[in-house]
């Protein structure tokens, strides 16, 4: 096991019911802002939830964030939030929702210039506005983390930051909150929650069991109770199940201790960026390809993951490690993700204006940090 | 999953030579006191790490806190506590003197009375001095709650209490401070440790696969490095993996959505108080006796232990409840504890006398509230 350090302080109120809990946790804020984002929680019961929870409050409301949520959106976001003096950021929504609150949250107190250089030149901020979370959708884990990535429509990138100051202090997460959400955005958030732990899984080994298993109780969980969502929205156990599985994929604790590989994300943040697919899809896209391309350095865990998340039964590592692979592709097709870049029309030249934006970053990415320009274009040729 | 509250505010730091993280805790702090057992810290150098650290700073010390930590001596340390302004606690130790510095934590600031009304009479308290550990024995998961037991010598009572106020700000957890831990105290610590994660997983069924599965790695993964850590102690990593499962499971999240049943514990330090018999080992004398009598109640949850960490195949279910339970008894064996009354040179009578203390309480101990003094005699006989 590697040494580390692990805190996460976010209060989680888990359960049917739980937005209840909201008037308490406001009590000692004297201003919200309220963030959400298309309108899915006017439909769905829980801007109104929120709303009786507020009475007596005083508060605003941002609405429209976008699905990759855009600087510019938020900006506008930002000054409302400075010129109405809010102490307190309330997110409600899914994972995009809160991302987006984590970057109001750092740049309305950030003074040192324009505060896309918290992206792109990883500025450094002492300070930020609290936030809440109401979450309805299980999916990125922002929830519990103080991570976020915020696109930029004008220069098409898409770039992630984190402090620990943007940890949210509380989160609702109440699994009725999911009985109205389309297909797509639940098999996106199956996904997105299975990746992030594969990323923080699949690797090399250090010896560290705890860890181990917890990431295969979770990928396990997720492949049982996701399509079981998927069937029955109203299935509040399944709904739960994912909700918690998704929280604890990225909330600090399985990633305590051993390395990790984000070279899927890093990847998959490039398609979305220039090419405007679903940040889960790209996700689908990318991983297998990582899994193929690293399948000797990466063999033990593939090894590994095979026969305790899949129960595969072959002679070989080779053997394994292929239907690890097909497992893996299969079940993201099973919850209807197609997974090779053809199916969303992109191409050889495609790829190659992926890679040549690429060339002038330093890229480093994986837990070797080896993975640069080259493999990337491999990775996604052989994905076409 | 039942609704829960989860917050774990507790900064871990772990690993080898972590130690050096403590001058940049204690930074903030004027005066702390130092809390310490009989005297290993000085053996294994844990003691001159510590000191190097509080180089420059003001503290007190207070040593000789026992194992099952008393009252009397505690409150010596509160005098002391009180009388010099300190205004941090440093525990250096294991569970007991972790224990013991909590209680200094909240009697020190209290002021309705005799502290011993916050273990007696459940008193409630709002202010606690803060506490940091240093971990040198890996057991009963104190370094990262806020719970506490205490025993009264004088009217041999060994009494629980807890409170959010008496969470660590933070832990180390150094895994070689184990390296020189005698035998005893290693295999005390891997069976509370694996009675901890039994009380909260052998209940009855709620579909919860997450908090299941995670039970089911710290029980797996405490039985296979538990033996390592006995036969080779400076095997980091089986030391590690032991740390870090033994902190996992009492940190409040594995039971968070589930219900729990604490019987063993409450029967086991019922033989404490009266028979000194080490903490762990009353747990293991008595969990085979609850697992007996409960067959029934908690047969799911036995059989998918059974399966799960014991691999039983057997064809009925009564045949793996009664294989389950003997591999139980068989583990705690194998690292060297008696699990029998006998052992110990308790007798009947000797029963008789625990549930005739008992009587005069009201217990509702269990996942159903309904164990009684008649069910105590029950196991209690069992184990004879």
């Amino acid at each position: 096991m590697n040494p580390f350090t692990f805190q996460n302080t976010t209060r989680i109120h888990f359960g049917r019911g739980q937005i209840a809990k909201l008037s308490k946790e406001l009590s000692s804020y004297h201003k919200i802002m309220l963030v959400y984002g298309g309108g899915s929680i006017f439909t769905n019961g829980v801007y109104r939830q929120v709303k009786d929870q507020l009475a007596g409050k005083k508060y605003v409301e941002f609405g429209g964030v976008e699905p990759n949520p855009r600087y510019e959106t938020l900006m506008k976001a930002v000054d409302v939030a400075r010129s109405e003096n809010v102490d307190l950021l309330l997110a409600v929504g899914g994972g995009s929702v809160i991302d987006g609150t984590k970057f109001i949250a750092a740049a309305s107190l950030f003074t040192s210039g324009d505060p896309w250089l918290i992206l792109s030149e990883n500025a450094k901020f002492s300070t930020a506005l609290p936030l809440g979370v109401v979450l309805t959708l299980p999916a990125t884990g922002s929830e519990m983390n103080g991570n976020a990535v915020i696109t930029r429509e004008s220069v098409k990138q898409k770039l992630a930051f984190g402090s620990r100051l943007l940890l949210p202090v509380f989160a609702i997460l109440d699994p009725e909150t999911m009985y109205s959400l389309p297909f797509k955005q639940i098999s996106n958030g199956i996904a997105d929650a299975f990746v992030h732990v594969m990323e923080q899984y699949l690797t090399y080994p250090v010896n560290a069991p705890v860890q181990d298993r917890f990431a295969e109780a979770l990928l396990l969980t997720i492949v049982e109770e996701g399509p079981k969502v998927l069937a029955y929205r109203t299935d509040y156990d399944a709904c739960a199940n994912l909700m918690w599985a998704a929280t604890m994929a990225l909330n600090g604790l399985i990633v305590a201790g051993v390395p990790d590989d984000w070279s899927t994300h890093m990847i998959g943040h490039e398609l979305t960026a220039l090419f405007g697919i679903d940040h889960a899809h790209s996700l689908c896209i990318v991983l297998p390809g990582v899994m193929e391309l690293m399948r000797h350095a990466k063999a033990e865990k593939i090894v590994q993951y095979g026969i305790h998340v899949w129960g595969i039964d072959e002679d070989s590592d080779d053997a394994i490690i292929n239907e690890a692979i097909f497992k893996t592709e299969q079940f993201f097709n099973s919850i209807a993700i197609d997974t090779r870049l053809c199916n969303y029309s992109i191409s050889a030249d495609d790829v190659e204006q992926v890679c040549k934006r690429l060339e002038n970053r330093v890229l480093k990415w994986g837990e070797h940090k080896n993975i640069e320009v080259e493999m990337v274009r491999k990775i996604l040729t052989m994905r076409l």
